[in-house]
């Protein structure tokens, strides 16, 4: 991690697409840090988890926008902008992939099916050091100046230490100032009340998903806890999803 | 755990779709423990990961096909399909959510972007008692006898020994019979090669995933070594992503 800043590339990717204010304001830290590329899904992509595109082709379209973004914009998901930048799109390896800063948190059960914590882990599974960032404000012009100075902090942090192999760091912030940052663990919690069923035009049902989010975990150490008290949460993450706590016990008995 | 086969409720799903042979060869299975309800994806859904559907209305359309299945057909994902079933479509809960049998091994680094393991994981995260199942033949005819077996046997172990919480089995086969079932853990490992680029009749530039996996992880206890050697794996997984084996070293570290 001894690069200078000039000679390090930071490869910026996020779920909400490429004309997000989060990709901006992300791109924003990042380019205190070294060169930086966007390539970024062309749209919204929500909710997509560790979705990845087999069954149709890819494509990848340059862009310059008039705020001075410039990247490739990938009609795929999350893990897709991060494997094709790495295997085609970028002429180097980078030294970081920086994914967000998503509008809306990624704590708890919520990092299960995020986009943008997914392409921080593929980011990590192809081995280059992997940072999410998501502020806690799903609206479009959320106050990031927290989540960005979070950002900043967790960038240099592994610039300064680096990362045990196979570890992401999933960063979580209030919208606007928050009072201090806290390593934290992924709290166990849960959607309930999930879907409102409702009838179309011609009178036909469908389901369109809402839930309330529901938190099992009252710890101190726990990223929704430590986000609800105003603090942002840094929480390290794996992608080996083996259940190492049960596994001595569970594999002494008998199948 | 202790009721009759005759009071049992098995939600089955996938994510090859209800005309899939896999997801009859498990209904097959779970019929020899209780009731067997399907609700599935209306179409192949490989490779999604945990994505949920936010965006878009949701639809369940009934079907009874000649081969004697009956259930629900969803236009969504397979983790849509287990929220949806327990949340409005069952009218009881159930005592186990199967998943699968998918064509294709979801063992290594695969268990990150399946849709077959993301719905098992719903149901965990729901507080079901959850198993996914996997065969690691590609082919639409695969031999799924083996699969089937190792299935029955996760389930027997299920129902007679629980699951502790948050803890969901990941199950793989190989094709045709199998010398024995061990418990394993997910190996590591990642795609390389990944992307073939090809110029489309316009002359445009496209990208289509392939990619080679390499096994990183030459442990006897791995999930993809014990496939290789002719024998079932059952991994126990977990939805709490966080890195335990680092998170204390890393906690007292300076943000």
């Amino acid at each position: 991690m001894s690069k200078s800043k000039e000679n390090r590339l930071i490869l910026v990717c996020n779920d909400d697409g490429i004309f997000s204010k989060g990709i901006r304001a992300l791109v924003e830290v990042a380019q205190r840090f070294g060169d930086v590329v966007v390539v970024a899904p062309d749209r919204q992509q929500s909710a997509v988890g560790h979705s990845i595109t087999i069954m149709d082709p890819l494509r990848a379209q340059a862009f310059e926008m008039k705020n001075g973004m410039t990247g490739m914009a990938v009609n795929g998901t999350p893990a897709d902008c991060v494997k094709l930048a790495t295997d085609q799109l970028l002429d180097r390896k980078p030294d970081l992939v920086l994914s967000g800063i998503n509008h809306g948190s990624n704590a708890g059960i919520n990092i299960i099916y995020s986009g943008t914590v997914s392409a921080a882990t593929e980011g990590t599974i192809l081995g280059y050091p992997s940072i999410a960032v998501s502020c806690m404000d799903f609206n479009e012009e959320a106050d990031m100046s927290g989540a960005q100075e979070a950002a900043a902090r967790a960038v240099q942090f592994v610039f300064d230490n680096g990362l045990p192999k196979g570890i992401t760091l999933n960063v979580n912030a209030p919208a606007g100032p928050f009072k201090g940052i806290k390593w934290t663990r992924q709290g166990d919690s849960r959607y309930t009340d999930e879907y409102i069923p409702r009838k179309d035009p011609m009178n036909k049902p469908y389901y369109w998903i809402t839930g309330r989010l529901e938190i099992l975990d009252e710890g101190p150490d726990v990223d929704v806890n430590v986000l609800k008290d105003g603090f942002a949460s840094v929480t390290p993450i794996q992608y080996d999803l083996t259940a190492y706590r049960v596994f001595k016990a569970m594999s002494e008995m008998e199948l």
